[in-house]
Parts: C-alpha cells; sequence; structure tokens
C-alpha cells in the first residue's frame, strides 16, 4: 500500500511514482489548486492537486483533518520561490494522480495543532490522538532509539538480559507496593515489585555474570511530576568487578547514547564525593551548570556578635555558608525578601545578606543589614575568601548542617536560573562515598539499600560505629538529575546480618522477608555489584521535555487513574469472590 | 579480578597467565595432585594444584563444592593421553599458582549433578542453585540470544519498541485477569494485561506503523505444564500491510533466529488453510513432522449397513475417516484396545480397525472385525483411497466432526511417536482463513478474537451468516506447536460493532469494555494487522526443553506460587485498610 515514508521522499525521486499512506495534517485549495499536507511517523509531505484531473481533484476536495488516505503520484521539484527549509520534504512535492480514503475521520475531539489548550486530563483520553503530533511521536521513537541502543552496548559488553518476575513478594525499597490478590491462596497476595534487586543478586549468585533487564517497575506512591506508578528501569547487575569497573562500563554506555542519539560528546566524567558535593552544592545531585558554590565560612564567624552566625558556627551539627552571586548587587530588597521566603519552606529561618557595591571603598563600600555585627576583619575575610568583586551580593545560611544544605542548596539552583549563569549544555558527574547510614526519627535507615555493601570495614566496625560508615555506592548525576545510582552489594551473610541489625531489622522480621537471601549468600556468592538507571527520566532529559508523562505512549494521570481506559474500574462480585476479598471503603468515600 | 572467562581459554593461552574467577565444580585428589573442575557461565576448566607448591596446595586442598574462588596460573597444553574431546577446554590445563577462596560454600541443600533427585520444589525453592547447572545456565543464555536477535531484526526493519501499561483495564482474551486494587479509587481495581492487543491497536492508530515489544502477560487460570502466570509474548503490529506482508516478516524473523541460532534453515513456510488442517490432520496445529493423515471416507460408507459409520456419513455435521498405519498390521488387540480408551477421553465411543495382512489376497487377506457389514467394493475403494499396503493397518473414527478431530487428531499424534514415524526434525507452516465464529453454548464466540477482522465480506454479510465467515487470521505452527498468532485488526467502526453484536455484547457493555477503542475508530484508523509469538514456548522449542519453566529463571509452581521468596503472602491490615479491602475467605480454607 505504499512505497515510502512521507518523510523519507527527496529530490533523489523526482519524476518517480510513489505511493504514501497517512494523515491528513491540513488541506487547503489556495487558488483552485488542493495542497495536502499528508503526515505518517517520519514526517510531512506536500501533495498537489490540480483541477485539470477533476476525478480525483473532487477527492481531494472532501479532504478533512486526520482523514487516512491513500496517495499515488509523482514526485516534481519545488519552484525555487516555494522551497521549504524548514521542511525536510521542502524542496519536493507530489503531483497527486490517484487518492483513496481509507478511513474518514469524525472531528476531532482535541487540537492538535495548539495542543496546549487541551487539558492533561483530555489529552490522556485521546492519547492516540495526542500521540499523532509529530512532537510526540518523535519522542517515542527516540526512546525507541535510546532502547535499542542500550541493548546493543549490553548485548555486545557481555550482559544478558533475563527476565524477573512481575508477580513477586513485597520488596525492601520502603515505598508502598502494589499488591496483587491470590486466587489459589486466598488471603494472600503478591506484591509488583519496586525494582528487581533481589532477584538480580540471585542471578549473580547463580554464576551469570553479567545481567541487564528494561524492566518495568511500581511505587504506589503519591504522584508528583516526575512520578508514574510504574516506570521503566534500565537494570544492571555484574559479577567480580568494582564499584570503579561498574562505573566505566555504565558511563560508557551513556556517553555512547548521548553520541550517538544527540551527537553530543560527554567526556569523562568526574567524580566527587558525596561529602564534597554537599559542601560545595548542598546536594547530592549537583547541576554543575550552575557556577555558584557554597563557601563555608564557620570558622570565620565564630566569634562574631550575631547569634544566628555563631550558635551554628559553634555547633557540631551546625554550618554557615555564603553563596556568592556575581552582579546579584542590583537585587531589590523585594528580590532578596522573596528568596527568604523561597527558602523557607526548607527551614530556614531567614536571608542575610551583604551587596559589595565598591570594593575598593572599603566597609563604607559594603551594604549589609548585618555589617554591624561583623568586624572589619571578619568582612575582609568574607570578601576574600569568596573572592567578592564590587556589583556581588553575598547570601548566607546559618543553621543545622541538614537545614544549610537543602535551603542554600535549592537557593543556588534558584539563583543560577533567575541570573542566567548555567554554563554548558551538558555536565554529567558521579557522585560516590554516600554514608551508609542516616538518622530517621531515631533509627538508623540505608541511604541506598540493606544490600549495600560499606567501603572497607568489617563487619563489626560498621556495628560499632554506623554513623562513620561510608558505602561503596554511586549516583549519576546529569544538570541536578540523578540518571541512575546503583552500589557494590554484600557478599557475605555475616555483614548482610549486621546491616540488617543497624536497621533494627528483628532476626524474624529478616527471615520471613529475605530469609532467602541471608540463606543464598551461604552458598559461595561471588562479589557483585550493580546500577539502575531511570529510563523515564533519562529520555526526558534528552528530548528536552517537560514531564516523564511526555515520554510515556500511555502514563497515568497524578490520582494514578487512565482516562483512556478508565482504569481502575469496579470488579465484579464474582472475581472478588474467587479472590476471598470483599471492597470494604467504596469509590464514593475516595478521601485523597 | 579475571582475565578470562573460564570456558574461553583455549591452546592459543599456552604459557600465558590467566585470572578466572568462578566456582568448584569439583576437586579431586588424584595420587597427591589436585584436580579442580572451575566453572563459570562459559563453561568448565581444569586447575591442577602441585603439591610442591605448598601454600597455594593448602588452600586448594581445603576446596568443597560450589566454592566462589578466584584462580591465577600459567595455561598450559594436556598431554596427549588427558585430551578430553568432549570438552570446549579439554586440550589445555592451567596450572595454578595463585588461589583465593572468596566466599566459602555449606554443603548444598540439593544436588546439581543428580538433579533428577530434585524434587520441582526444592529446584524452584533453591532456583539460585538449580541455574548454576550448566544446562540451566545455556537456556538462559540461549533465551538473551533469542530476544537480542529478536530485537535487532525488529529495529532493523522499522518496528518500534513501545512500552504499554501492565496497570491497565480488564482486557477481553478471556481468561481471568489478575486484579490490582488502586489505594487512590478504593473499591476499584486495575487488571494485569493478558495482552496488549488494544494498546497496539491504539498505538497503529497514532500513525506509529511497525510496533514490537517484548511483554510480560498475565492469566490467572489454573495452570498446566505449558503454562505460567506471567509469560513473555513478542508482540507485534503493523499498519497498512496485508495478512500475507506480516506472515512474510515474521517468517522472515523466525527464519533468521534458527538459521542464526541453531544453524537451521526452515525453508520457506508452507501455508494451509484451517479446513485443510482439520480435514488432513484433525488439528489446527498439526505436526507435519508425522506422516500420518485422516482420509475422509463417508461417500464410500453412506450406505453399508454398519450404523456406527453410515449414521456420521449421511449427517451434515457427521465424519468419517480412517488413519493408516504403514506397518501397523503387527498391532495387538490390547494396542488396539489402548488406542481405544486413548481416545475415548475425546469422546470417541470406539475405534474400528482393518489388518491389511495380504493386499494380493483379496478380503481373505483382510482382518477386521466391522468386515461382515462391508462389501467387497467398498473395502476396495478403502483400500485404493488409502494407498494402502500389505501390513498397514486401518484405524477408522466416526462421529460428529468435532469429536472425530479431536480423538483421530491426537491419535495421529501417538500413532506417530509410538511407531517412530516423525520425520525432519523441523516442520513449520502457516495455517490461516480460521473461522470467524464457533458455537459455544449456543452463541457465537470468537475464534482468535472480537477485533480479527473478516475476509472480505461487509457488515451486513458477517450478520447475516456469521457461521460462514473466515477471519483473516493466522498462526504459525512449529511441530505441532503454535510460535505464535495474529490476524489483520477491524478498523472500522461499522464493522467492529457488528462483530460486537454477533458476540452477544450488548451495546452497554460494549460502551463500558471497549468504548474507547469504538470511538478511536472515528478518527482515521488506518488498516492494520499484527502478531503475538508466545517467547517461552518458543525458546522452549529451540532448547529442547520439557517445559516453560525451564526456560524462564525464576518461574512459579503449577499452584502459582514461588517456594524461593514464599509468594504470595499475608498483607498487613495497614496495607488493605489503605486499599479499601478485606480478606473474607483465608488461605486456611483454600479448596483448589
Amino acid at each position: 500500500m505504499r512505497s515510502h515514508y512521507c518523510g523519507d521522499v527527496n529530490k533523489s525521486h523526482v519524476g518517480q511514482e510513489v505511493t504514501l499512506a497517512g494523515w491528513v495534517n491540513r488541506s487547503r485549495d489556495l487558488g483552485g489548486v488542493i495542497f495536502l499536507d499528508l503526515r505518517d511517523r517520519e514526517g510531512l509531505i506536500q501533495v498537489v492537486y490540480d483541477p485539470d484531473m477533476p476525478e480525483v481533484f473532487k477527492v481531494a476536495s472532501s479532504l478533512r483533518a486526520e482523514f487516512c488516505v491513500q496517495v499515488k503520484g509523482i514526485v516534481r521539484a519545488r519552484p525555487e520561490s516555494q522551497v521549504n527549509s524548514q521542511m525536510r520534504t521542502g524542496e519536493i512535492e507530489v503531483l497527486g494522480t490517484e487518492l483513496t480514503i481509507i478511513n474518514a475521520a469524525d472531528p476531532l475531539p482535541l487540537s492538535l495543532d495548539n495542543y496546549q489548550n487541551n487539558s492533561e486530563e483530555q489529552r490522556l483520553k485521546y492519547r492516540y490522538l495526542d500521540l499523532r503530533r509529530p512532537e510526540m511521536t518523535q519522542r517515542l521513537m527516540f526512546r525507541a532509539q535510546v532502547t535499542s541502543a542500550v541493548r546493543r552496548y549490553m548485548d555486545t559488553h557481555g550482559f544478558l538480559d533475563i527476565e524477573t518476575p512481575i508477580l513477586t513478594k513485597a520488596t525492601p525499597e520502603g515505598a508502598r507496593d502494589y499488591l496483587v490478590p491470590s486466587r489459589t491462596y486466598k488471603g494472600e497476595f503478591f506484591a509488583l515489585p519496586q525494582s528487581p534487586q533481589l532477584f538480580k543478586q540471585l542471578l549473580m549468585m547463580s554464576g551469570f555474570d553479567r545481567y541487564y533487564q528494561i524492566v518495568k517497575c511500581f511505587r504506589d506512591e503519591d504522584l508528583r511530576a516526575d512520578r508514574q506508578p510504574e516506570f521503566t528501569q534500565i537494570d544492571i547487575e555484574t559479577s567480580f568487578l568494582s564499584s570503579a569497573q561498574v562505573r566505566e562500563i555504565t558511563e560508557d554506555m551513556v556517553r555512547g547514547l548521548f553520541q550517538e542519539l544527540l551527537n553530543v560528546d560527554l567526556g569523562k566524567f568526574p567524580v566527587m564525593t558525596w561529602q564534597e558535593a554537599m559542601r560545595r552544592f548542598g546536594s547530592d545531585k549537583p547541576d554543575l551548570r550552575n557556577p555558584l558554590e557554597l563557601v563555608d565560612i564557620a570558622d570565620l564567624v565564630k566569634d562574631v556578635e550575631f547569634a544566628v552566625f555563631k550558635g551554628p558556627a559553634n555547633d557540631a551539627e551546625g554550618r554557615v555558608v555564603t553563596i556568592r552571586v556575581p552582579g546579584g548587587a542590583v537585587m531589590s530588597r523585594k528580590q532578596i525578601d522573596d528568596y527568604g521566603k523561597y527558602i523557607s519552606v526548607f527551614g530556614a529561618k531567614g536571608l542575610a545578606w551583604m551587596k559589595v557595591n565598591d570594593l575598593a571603598a572599603g566597609l563604607e563600600g559594603i551594604q549589609s543589614p548585618i555589617l554591624k555585627f561583623l568586624n572589619e576583619d571578619v568582612v575582609n575575610a568574607l570578601l576574600a575568601r569568596t573572592e567578592a568583586q564590587s556589583g556581588d551580593i553575598l547570601l548566607f545560611g546559618a543553621d543545622n548542617a541538614t537545614v544549610v544544605a537543602e535551603a542554600m542548596g535549592a537557593l543556588r539552583l534558584k539563583l543560577g536560573q533567575d541570573f542566567n549563569l548555567l554554563q554548558g549544555e551538558w555536565r554529567p558527574l558521579w557522585v560516590i562515598d554516600f554514608p551508609m547510614f542516616e538518622k530517621v526519627d531515631g533509627g538508623w535507615h540505608a541511604v541506598h539499600h540493606p544490600f549495600t555493601a560499606p567501603s572497607s570495614v568489617t563487619a563489626e566496625e560498621l556495628a560499632a560505629n554506623p554513623g562513620a560508615a561510608v558505602s561503596d555506592a554511586y549516583d549519576m548525576v546529569l544538570n541536578g538529575v540523578e540518571l541512575g545510582g546503583g552500589s557494590v552489594r554484600i557478599h557475605k551473610q555475616k555483614m548482610q546480618s549486621a546491616v540488617f541489625n543497624i536497621l533494627g531489622i528483628a532476626e524474624e522480621e529478616a527471615q520471613e522477608k529475605f530469609g532467602f537471601l541471608l540463606e543464598a549468600l551461604r552458598y559461595g556468592t561471588p562479589p557483585h555489584a550493580g546500577l539502575a538507571f531511570g529510563l523515564d527520566r533519562m529520555v526526558m532529559l534528552m528530548t528536552g521535555a517537560s514531564s516523564i508523562r511526555d515520554v510515556m505512549a500511555f502514563p497515568k494521570t497524578t490520582t494514578a487513574a487512565c482516562p483512556l481506559t478508565n482504569a481502575p474500574s469496579p470488579a465484579n462480585p464474582q472475581q472478588l469472590a474467587e479472590l476471598g476479598i470483599n471492597v470494604v471503603v467504596k469509590n464514593s468515600e475516595k478521601a485523597e
């Protein structure tokens, strides 16, 4: 039914007859000649119908938007004046000789041209139409190119694509599981996996050595803009490799992706410790395009009279930092106040500032509401350490270290955007040496997950001082977004038990939840390490989409519903009876 | 930690130092020298420890089965007398110079050598150990090669890998759905897809033109040997292609798979109508390796005195056939009786037979309990039509056409095996022109699914005579196994409504279940057609495994449980409260 895709016809076909099939993107009668823009997934092409072929002209006159048609015609070069350089096929057009309406279309329930006018709900309800927009088509085609390139890389590097179960047991990632009632074991439930973590570790125990899978994962969480109930992971695990080797392979893969698909050379990724990232950027996923940094000044201000600085500066858990914004002295009081409000959501109680109006004028050239608390030596030391220039502003954060990192880290990002400071298009890095544990509600919590190995300590040393332990984990970060993360896993039963202990997982619970893993560790488990990338997020970044919903074919709404199929929906009573379950809270009571 | 995989070391490495990592397959002290068979996923290699290196010898002496170790040593050629041609690395061995025990192993809870002694339950509980058996490792590695080759074919032929949802709406395939309770819409449920059928059709409506996905599908059915709650489909859909074109592409893909991975040329697949398959083989998935055929003889016996033949021979819905078994006259009465019992489960009421002891002797040479009912002309006609030879037996089936096809089709397969008649290793074919509908309990039922298009009839003609309609569907069959099936889909709303009507799906139900599909058909749907292969079954066939469980990493038991993780398991009350459901029938009451 077709000799070429629309987008593939070019000057080399001039004079040839082509058969095309696609959709009416637009059809206009201009001065008695009909110009049809025909669309398929590869692009648009202009088809022209002359009135001197009255039969086909008549059919062409009846075309409306989104009719599915078959076109036959002769390719010809456009007159010089009508060449459209914006269009892949803009040098040619097709003189239509035959036209078949394959399937007519009713007027569309949403606009494809001005899609911004469509609500998200509408776009999802008529997803099959929304996906006809070339932008959406191209994003999903790009996504297919990404998965294809990832698979090619993995295949040629000895990674085996092995499928792990979707119907499985509750996993330990910590988010809420989706449950699936069992019919054969009534009253019991499968869980959909939050990741194939334990299965990929078991595959290493089986000796498969290198595993990968592009796999759906599930979390029943309240959704945000970049979360979906089901999402896709590029899941990787290896045996006998160090964390540095895993980073090398996966970095090479990502570098290859960007080179092949975007013609971008990401270069060698810098490696930064978690400590350094938190210190300089207040974030474990710093956007390196942003040149602003947090500069620690506790040592400079620990004797000043200003309690807001002095307190945290003398507190082991406190922190005092400043961010120098080049040219920031132009900020109005209102702007500064707004930034203060902005960081208050992170717990910051205020935003002290210091404008460097004229560096040469000494204290006279400095404008700051806190100037009265600081003597000249302190001010000079601040200016020296931040290398402040006339016209800059210093913004201060002082609180406990967590609040300072979160608030000033967020402020740094906002300032970078507001002052157009971002440099370079793509800035990847590795963040390594995360803490093993963080204190949450007085108990220890795994920063990565409970299967992550510590860097060079014994089980006894770990138990003695969990807070000091550094994990052999790594995150790949690009432009402030975590593309993926992973770790070396624990491969000794003693260490795994020690970690469960520290996390307060009782022996019984550990046996019930992870007994099979603990047992598996007894039979010659190899050292192993892996990583998982968030595919949706990676494609979103690479395509410049603003939401992961725009790089998924059939996403859910933020309330985890599908307006297209109307899922979820009530089950019939017989199905529920077979499963041995009952609905006790009905839809009408949905409170969330 | 490793310079080579064990299985990759060969004569070209003689004299080199290698570093290997893997598992102790076996370790023996033979006359004061330790022979270690080291295993990794690529194979086995022999490592030799001499007592004149006492330190490493001592470590080697402590090895037990399945220890995970790192080995350093020098590759050397084996003496001629010790070359093992059964082993990929049988020409060389490694003289061990260093040995590190990475992880010890407790005695295994199941035997890897005599795995037949392990129960299925044990094998699944310790799946990570069962998968260490080279046979299992190789099957999963082969499976990865299959998916890789399929993807490469699809990618190079313009098919886009597009992911469809796992959390979706109940689908119309007819099996029982797995349900997933929604937390945000309490009392409502998602269903796990039995196939991405409707989504792939929607993708064609979006204009993606060529789609594929290797995707998990789910059916909550009582399991048989070759069924699993979750299974994997190679799912394909195309626009603007005819059924013949879809067959050509997918046949080319499968032919390529067999060529590349098994070095087998499947040749061009014959195409057979469903009518012919049922007539000659009593099956819509005939095993063409079996030369036996059903031969219709109703016209020859419609006037005989034998009511068992005469009745069906004169009934429009009846059928009388015979199977000639070359050399089958050697069958004992007991054997024949056993075959009779074998086919009784299909509803056959008996098995008439006729031995051709001596063709030249006329009726004297024929032995048959029904000979008295047949005159010489009938007997001669039977012998002529079946081309019977001396030493053959004719076995007869007479009943309604369905019983005859099922009983004699099954008997044909059994005879083929019992008499070692199978010819050729691989015999693929296409079966096409299925009936659109079959009568089930007095109503019409779709033979493929409700979205399959009829071959060249209008909606009106279809409605007028559903029983006569032939569908534009096709199954790929290999050695009597359905590898995959598909069809041209309905792309006009009028036809789709007509089919729903015939199937007795009320307007309201059609709207509720498929309203979005019916609506989508209004907006310029292209003609489209597709196919789905059962990946598990395909890999099972290609590897010669006897169950799909043997080509899946982590399958479930026949009661849909996972002895490894102990899934399914009880949910905690808080989770159920969040979902608004209650368990009303407990595990202890499980009756099935």
